[in-house]
């Protein structure tokens, strides 16, 4: 079978609060029954992206910290002024930073660093729940 | 058939315009024949990109304004002097930007968000004719 | 066969090194004997990233000043506080541009414009030896 779908469901805070995946993600590729191929992983949604990151606070705050000098939270962006909500900010983070993301596997092993970890990151300004499509393509 | 190929040509007038592509990767989808796979644009040309954005005026123009401050048109970049040109802002926001994107689809449906669309962004400072390859695969 | 792993094995100098990859792949796909397909490129390591570029020193230069603006190299990121190394501006640089890309080819070429290369930035603060998966699907 060469396609296989899985959902992964996840709760966030919002505001930044970043989900590590990945042990989720292997999950889904060992249970594929696929062994070499790639994973698509895709978040539906306008406010909130995915990428890897070391998964410790402190890389995560700094990255959360960039965002908001890149993007602030408190600006009067023109999304607020014709919508009337307070996510500006979230949309154009979650522009830059991407809705998706391919991860390869070889033998079932995805192939990330020890210490590089899949990760989402819920810009919205509020608690969400979310639903990651991960796409599993091989043979 | 396991890989189905095809073009989306169009025509942008450069400096941030922002094209809205999922009405044809949704018919390129539905015309390929496949049930269940992953979309992947590709924008070919290094100064353009693709993501994904709530396609209204405000948060188009948000992303216009956070890339105008990353990288301004207005700057005496190392690429104009070595090369003459003037549009070194705009092969800055398209490495950022990234030229990709992975798009997975279930029973012939793009996974998307309600409120999020597919977009090409022309960061070039003149009209240009483009070409988004869309690679469909999947069964 | 519809899946072929190819590793690109690099030594970096580190500090924002980027490096054509273009050739390797194009070499990759030429050898993987399959005519349409997705190549899809992943850094394993959190602290290098992947997207396309025209190389040429003026503008991988001038990709290189924005990111030192958005993350600088030295900021007392929180990173550093918790893990005692200085290379809390490699994270968030990687996790920004991304550790993946995915390139189409059609009759095993590249969609690779013609001044468009496919590039490893490799932001860590020392010389590093690199792999880069390369994960062909196609038929």
């Amino acid at each position: 079978m060469p396609v296989v779908t899985a959902t992964l469901t996840l709760r966030t805070s919002g505001n930044g609060d970043t989900v590590d995946l990945t042990g989720d993600l292997a999950r889904a590729v060992g249970e594929s029954g696929l062994m070499d191929g790639v994973a698509t992983l895709f978040i539906g949604g306008s406010t909130a992206g995915i990428t890897t990151i070391e998964f410790e606070p402190g890389a995560v705050g700094d990255l959360q910290d960039v965002f908001e000098e890149i993007a602030p939270q408190n600006r009067d962006w023109r999304h607020h002024q014709r919508w009337g909500d307070r996510n500006g900010h979230s949309h154009v983070r979650s522009a830059l930073l991407g809705p998706s993301l391919s991860v390869p596997f070889v033998s079932q092993e995805l192939t990330l660093g020890t210490w590089q970890q899949v990760v989402l990151v819920d810009f919205d300004d509020r608690a969400r729940n979310r639903e990651v499509v991960v796409q599993i393509i091989g043979e």
